[in-house]
């Protein structure tokens, strides 16, 4: 018979010593929902230590990612084989697995990086719509988990919260879980300072399920998930009543838990407290065997699960959706794709543009699934034949996220996470600021998550500044692990969505024009002329007398530029230049050749902030130095000096 | 007698004929929300139109900004004089001050900037603790106004508006009223595609008064809005069902009056179907003068409170608090303290000197409002004798803001729109991109917000790469009418707070360490270097063989490597650099005699993007190029190079 309430000891003492050690963490929150865990994971996880990626593994999602010393207790009581007590005993030091917050990537059984609050729980919700789509496309033979999470009060107060739980009511989300700590304590004291909310009642206007249960009452947790996971139709949230840094007899229920050590005498009171003798990362054996039955029995089901996909006839094909895109194949598409558009050369925003590529590639491929916030006609994300998914109905791939970027990015992050599709999700490029923490998290994390965001620059019109990107591509490409697309042509856009679909661990953001343009790349390469980042679109007979590189719309102002030059005996070559990142990682021969010697002129209706590497001493630019104004485009163009006649004299300028 | 049905149908006329002459823009929600908004301003609303900055007007947000022509078509109808027919004629059009949002400052009569959805409910939570506040200070005889706000689907959908609701709710504001236009429909089709949230019970789960109308019904909206005056202990929302582009025979009631024109032929039937036979853009003269007396009885209201203000006694107190704050008062306190640093030489963090600064600065005005997202004592924001604001409470200075950077950043717009106070607030430098999109509304709308951005670099050490900015100082840098503050000491922090409260018209991010950090400025200037955005900390005595750049923390790294340098013969002096956007507006000659001609190196424990203009084609940079990782803030400094030593060494290379 197991010991449950020695098994939920055993994460206590982890966590308070390990953050002792460290002398810095969060015991509050693993402590006080060690109770809660313990039954969860004891009578209920399905997991594989020794095969942690296995598909159809129940997902835990610590969102309150403070709380990390939870997690990492967990996977080492388990026994997963990168979690020994060395790494408990280095908690949040250099070189080990066990950071301050738990990080994707960073050691087995950690489904998503989680820290900044309300991500976990909204990533959750795109792992769990993934389990109800792969579930409508193999069945429930091989598919069939749940996603679980634990958020506190802080996830719950965060917008993002908001926009996940309406969207998982709405979509019907039964198999998802959420336990919230409700321990009635934040970091700066109780929460009533800050909030009042009737939190369960706040779940079922969102059409959850909803309980309250005593968070240290392990039968009543117990059947509270039961009974959670009996409702198929709607997502459950329980409240489980909890003490922050249960067990410390002088400091539990208070903030001074949250985020501190708990000093080495508390620590001795609360080991009587707990009646847990052993010394600091010293675990019974009859600890380590309860623990151990868990990972036993989820062993067994992922082998019973093996047979099964073995017998099922569908084997190859679960297995290559797991796999990534089939880039033979998009390679090909793509290439008699771009061979059309040479020899069409249409004239079509890069929106439209980035549509028809899609169009290309979901015919391709069998797992991506679209996207929009409430943009749909405007991102053009949707394609022929894509169904809506909604509840009850998850055969589809087109998910209506609603006006709700930041949940939208996070769910991406979700189904990117669980595995088995590929989803990209479209809204304006300015409101890349409602949803750039999950954007992060994709970076972070190493999601290749593609944003399609139109409406890029000024060209937008008449909508004006509030919806007019200026700094917005800027402060994109400052974020590390991006690539941030800006083609100038149709031909430009093909390639960039094949790069964005076959990265394996780069989130692209596509910034795309709402205003049409002219195809520029008119010879066809099989060469993606993107993925070195910039390249001389337009060469000089002789040596150039000035380089103009220019990205997106503004390429057929560089062009045109270099037609007004021409006829002044200037030789200007045109440098497109779609991709700041994977320019920069090109090797410094081409860099150089690209570049040249010569004066060089930026144009990008944008600020100049992230030119630097691609402009030097002696170069110009000409783009916005503030925001934008509401007017139609072409006079918004005229209005700001991002003209033709405006770079040809910036560049003669130079000379 | 008024007629309200054509007051209604003349904002109707005005939305449709001027969407249809811009070609562009949203006629749905005005023609929807006419009833609404005309009953709202016949019956209730008290403004005058020729004091549009009248202290106790009530305040209008349309948070739904696509909705704009409601506002200019009202705005027209009362007779602000800078709203003429020709302003309506010209929706949308180059300079003129219909924007296709409604932009703060362009006209009279708009409260605050909105178009990203869901910001204006917000803003206007901050204008009604505003208001409360402000009551508790001066009196029911001089505060006794309304926040109104209509918002639609898509700003509750939001997430700002969760954080928004339950502060609001916890603040108990019974003066706000929020008339939610519950038509059904958003731009992707109807709302049941992405949301089926029972909003009347979302709000009460917030602690809000609720009722539900038939938004057409105009006795109705009018008994509901009395209604909702009469509780005082909670902000109410009404849910007003209404037809999207009522009156528009074949598209009333869908999607396609969302957001572009009805089209001649369709507008035609409108007015028929209206009764509404008069030619666009021409209202009857009965219609103006229903409309007149609105503002006739706003104006009588504001010469009776002029009286009262005057018989008050406090006339000068009240006015003084809308002046913004006393120069010359803050001017002296801020150099007495000064004086003192230089002497003392405090080796504290940046934050510590905030708060220490903070001091200084609330003990000299009365009206600075103090705030954290739930980081107080990290932030460190509240300084000595500061009491909470709280339900029934308003009479303190201090805000829990709960954990909510975008709610909290919204509110302080809210503030600072309203007139009276002073607000900051603080969270995490990293949890800037939670709050990214209220930020964006303080610089378009050129409100001077002081944001605390603590914990500005991998110097906050274990939290790990979720908690630290490597990309974010360069990512509020790119924004237009942003200064970003990252001071290196304790005197330089002063400066940065002095300049952001002195600000008029430009929002602040004070970025700043959580590691101590020595003072550096130890000889007393009354002149403010801050100011100046950079300047010679430290300089040569022959001519300089190199100059090393820092900003912030990375200061004193800078000051260490210029020793190692000098004990081998090499002059490199050092420039402090805490602001560059107001160094970039300093001449030509002083920017020159600061950055020298020697070969130049940047430090900085971020990503260069931002560097272009301070570093040259031959120069080097020290910094970060990835995120970063969870271990002591020493160790982590090591393990990325940000040392003297690597300084000292990019020097030598580049001589």
């Amino acid at each position: 018979m197991t010991n449950e309430t020695q098994m939920a000891n055993a994460i206590r003492a982890l966590a308070m010593d390990a953050v002792q050690a460290a002398n810095s963490g969060h015991p509050g929150a693993p402590m006080g929902l060690a109770d809660v865990a313990t039954v969860l994971f004891n009578r209920f996880m399905k997991i594989d230590p020794t095969a942690d990626k296995w598909a159809d593994r129940d997902r835990f999602v610590m969102s309150a990612g403070h709380g990390s010393m939870l997690v990492y207790a967990i996977n080492h009581l388990l026994g997963y084989d990168d979690m020994d007590m060395n790494q408990i005993r280095n908690f949040r030091q250099m070189g080990f697995r066990t950071a301050g917050h738990p990080e994707y990537g960073h050691a087995k059984g950690i489904e998503t990086t989680t820290g900044p609050l309300g991500q976990g729980i909204s990533t959750a919700v795109g792992m769990a719509l993934a389990e109800r789509m792969q579930n409508a496309r193999f069945g429930d033979d091989l598919v069939d988990h749940y996603t679980y999470v634990i958020a506190g009060d802080g996830c719950l107060m965060e917008g993002i919260s908001h926009e996940a739980i309406d969207f998982a009511g709405n979509m019907g989300l039964g198999r998802l879980i959420v336990m919230w700590d409700d321990n009635s304590i934040t970091i700066d004291g109780k929460t009533d300072l800050s909030t009042s909310t009737d939190q369960p009642k706040r779940f079922e206007a969102a059409g959850w399920h909803v309980q309250s249960v005593d968070g240290h009452d392990k039968d009543a947790i117990a059947a509270a998930i039961e009974a959670a996971r009996k409702v198929s139709d709607k997502p459950s949230m329980i409240a489980c009543k909890t003490i922050i840094g249960y067990g410390a007899p002088n400091k539990q229920g208070t903030s001074a838990t949250h985020g501190a050590p708990l000093g080495d005498d508390e620590i001795a009171l609360t080991r009587e407290a707990l009646g847990w003798p052993h010394a600091p990362f010293e675990i019974p054996p009859k600890v380590y065997d309860d623990w151990h039955a868990i990972a036993a029995r989820g062993k067994a089901a992922r082998l019973d699960w093996d047979k099964r996909l073995s017998a099922s006839g569908k084997a190859d094909e679960f297995n290559a959706t797991l796999a990534g895109p089939d880039k033979a194949a998009l390679d090909a598409a793509i290439n008699a794709y771009k061979h059309r558009l040479s020899q069409d050369a249409p004239k079509v925003a890069t929106r439209k543009a980035s549509q028809m590529a899609l169009e290309v590639i979901n015919a391709t491929l069998p797992n991506t699934v679209g996207g929009s916030a409430d943009l749909t006609g405007s991102n053009l994300t949707k394609t022929e034949g894509m169904e809506p998914v909604s509840k009850g109905n998850y055969g589809g791939s087109y998910i209506y996220y609603g006006v709700r970027e930041h949940g939208m990015a996070a769910a991406m992050n979700g189904l990117s996470l669980h595995g088995g599709f590929l989803p990209y999700g479209g809204t304006f490029l300015a409101f890349a600021d409602y949803c750039r923490g999950a954007i992060r998290l994709s970076a972070l994390m190493g999601l290749p998550v593609p944003y399609v965001m139109t409406h890029d620059s000024i060209g937008l019109g008449e909508d004006g500044p509030t919806h007019q990107p200026v700094e917005t591509v800027a402060s994109l490409r400052a974020m590390p692990n991006t690539n941030v697309f800006r083609p100038a042509d149709v031909v430009e856009t093909a390639e960039a969505w094949q790069i964005a679909i076959e990265s394996e661990s780069t989130p692209s953001v596509l910034a795309l024009s709402r205003q049409g343009l002219p195809c520029l790349r008119t010879s066809h390469t099989d060469t993606n002329m993107v993925a070195k980042g910039a390249y001389v679109l337009r060469d000089t007979a002789g040596e150039r007398d000035v380089t103009l590189i220019a990205t997106g719309s503004e390429v057929e102002i560089a062009m045109k530029a270099a037609d007004q030059l021409a006829a002044e005996g200037i030789r200007a070559a045109v440098v497109s230049a779609p991709c700041f990142e994977l320019f920069a990682e090109q090797d410094a021969d081409y860099r150089a050749e690209v570049l040249g010697t010569a004066p060089r002129v930026g144009v990008e209706a944008a600020i100049e902030q992230s030119w630097g590497k691609l402009l030097g001493d002696n170069s110009a630019f000409v783009g916005m130095t503030g925001f934008g104004a509401s007017a139609p485009a072409d006079e918004l163009y005229e209005h700001f000096g991002i003209t033709a006649d405006a770079v040809a004299k910036a560049a003669k300028n130079l000379l």
